[in-house]
């Protein structure tokens, strides 16, 4: 295995293996806390030099449940905070079968190849561990594991979005402070992850493939809309020109939408991650956006919307969850279901019962 | 002025004539009550009788924030519930400029002739009554408001969004009782009244006109997708061959949506609401739609799910509120803010200090 070594900070860490050991890929590993020795200024300085295993651990932190390990991991954050946030995040989604574990592979391997930190993230809150989520199966992304200025994290481990989105925003954090300067962060496509996803990065892409019409059946709508720029991917072997012809297609779709808050007119570029035609010009158009946004002022402008994005929702998540995870009102929850769609009641004395119910008891 | 008096139910009344008399029309409404003498019975008596006067009446006390008139109400929808529900309830939007008070006022007059009972509604919460929002200015709704059988409702004044759409749906719910057969409501095309609209109508119509690119400049994003058609407006004159146009692009830019969940596929129609063409095959389509998904089984599934949502909606709004209009914690927020947006501490860490004041004050 090659180990290009072009960065003395990452020397003779092998991202991956580092990220094997750590107990985060152990089920088990609430169980075993033995690995757990430093203060969060033991872990902030250990992020700081570059220290992957470090970093990993830390990571894992923020990922525990357990509130003893959440105490560290907010402490490490805060001490992380000033120096992070100068890195280009990308955010990836595409319906199963679009390729985005080898899309990524042939663009990251192709940017640490440029010198570039990447720190590759997911958000699937649908993933587990032990079934093979999306980064989860290391095998599909054999070259970039082997780059030593990389860092592959699969999805935080099933938890609600909110609880696995806050996460994986938090690992950005540190992945910033440990000197990442290009953050890809891939999502599933088909669920409310690309809304979380979109909602922590600078450029959001759509990957596509072309096919008889059925190849938008599982991208939820509306995300068109959102993403900054459209890849037509596997445009290779004898599916060239249906992907050019793809391709006009969506650029005349995309002229009609409205102009989007950055400015900024999405284009639609074709590529093939298997003959590495047009990555490069993919992520051209990603440095293109980044240079336009930062010039007028959305960059900034979205980051601090971003940031005040996140603390609203988890407020909200936090209120209605003190509601809905209530069992007592689940129970009326259902029951007021059932009168509304009977029509006894309408949805306002319905849930102005179960707020009245609420009230009672607290 | 002419009065079609083609139902005797509505014999004698311009439905106008009888907004104008309510006290939702005067400002200082709330300080002459000597207008609303009736119980709650003999409100909802009114309404089954199909007499305008008694639901306007209804409907002022829906909108009316005072208590009192809200117990009154409140037992009004309960009694109308239960006859409620056999409309087609259209949604319409569009960017002003649209032509949408034109486009109402053909279609409307319209459906009025065929002997529809047409209910005409508007979710504005930027709407002040003196401001001449959107179905406000009557002059606008010349022919229709002759028809005796339309009624015609402005939005309900400024509001929360949640509290204004909140009265729409109720004021449906009490011209569905009164034997209103079909409910057009528009919305403004700007803001966030879109999905509200769409949460409470079985069709979404986008009206758009033709223009150079910078037609969609006020549509937000988004609704082009959330449209079960779009009606390409204004196509009169010498427009009418960029009206053609701009169908076949708009037609080519739906069909690389993904499909929608009720199976149907959005059709782009050209039609001018001065010329009456196009109008009907506008309608026709929303004819077209509404018995495929009745016949699909979507139509049921969309409404429970929609009556639903109100619920869960009347919840969280009611959840939020309390944390937000909270006076001390709005200063407390307005810290967090400043403190996330100087990088002192993490969005999250910032939530989670404005929810243990929160939590300490109660």
């Amino acid at each position: 295995m090659e180990h290009p070594e072009n960065d003395k900070k990452y020397k003779g860490l092998m991202v991956n293996e580092g990220v094997q050991n750590l107990p985060s890929v152990n089920p088990y590993a609430t169980f075993h806390r033995q690995k757990r020795t430093h203060s969060a200024q033991e872990y902030f300085e250990g992020i700081r030099n570059g220290d992957i295993s470090i970093l990993g651990q830390a990571v894992t932190l923020v990922e525990s449940s357990l509130p003893a390990d959440q105490v560290i991991a907010q402490k490490v954050i805060e001490l992380c905070l000033p120096f992070a946030g100068d890195s280009i995040r990308v955010g990836i989604t595409g319906v199963p079968g679009a390729g985005k574990s080898t899309f990524i592979e042939a663009l990251g391997t192709e940017l640490c190849q440029q010198g570039k930190h990447l720190a590759v993230l997911a958000i699937d809150p649908s993933s587990e561990r032990s079934k093979g989520s999306i980064l989860g199966d290391k095998t599909r992304m054999n070259e970039l594991s082997t780059q030593a200025n990389a860092f592959i994290r699969p999805s935080p481990s099933a938890g609600s979005l909110g609880g696995v989105a806050r996460k994986t925003r938090e690992t950005i954090v540190l992945c910033e402070a440990a000197g990442f300067d290009t953050i890809l962060l891939e999502t599933v496509g088909v669920g409310q992850s690309e809304t979380a996803a979109h909602s922590m990065v600078d450029y959001f892409l759509l990957l596509q493939v072309t096919g008889t019409g059925d190849e938008l059946q599982g991208i939820k709508r509306g995300i068109m809309e959102m993403s900054d720029g459209i890849a037509i991917n596997k445009c290779d072997g004898n599916n060239i020109e249906r992907a050019h012809a793809a391709r006009v297609s969506f650029k005349n779709a995309l002229m009609l939408f409205p102009p989007s808050q950055s400015g900024w007119t999405p284009d639609v570029i074709c590529c093939s991650s298997i003959d590495h035609t047009g990555v490069q010009d993919v992520w051209k158009n990603i440095e293109d956006y980044i240079a336009f946004v930062k010039k007028n002022g959305f960059f900034e402008h979205n980051r601090t919307e971003q940031s005040k994005y996140w603390m609203f929702e988890t407020i909200n998540a936090a209120l209605l969850n003190g509601f809905y995870q209530n069992e007592e009102m689940q129970k009326l929850i259902e029951q007021a279901e059932q009168q509304v769609l009977n029509n006894e009641i309408s949805s306002f004395i319905a849930a102005n019962n179960l707020l009245d119910a609420y009230n009672k008891k607290k």
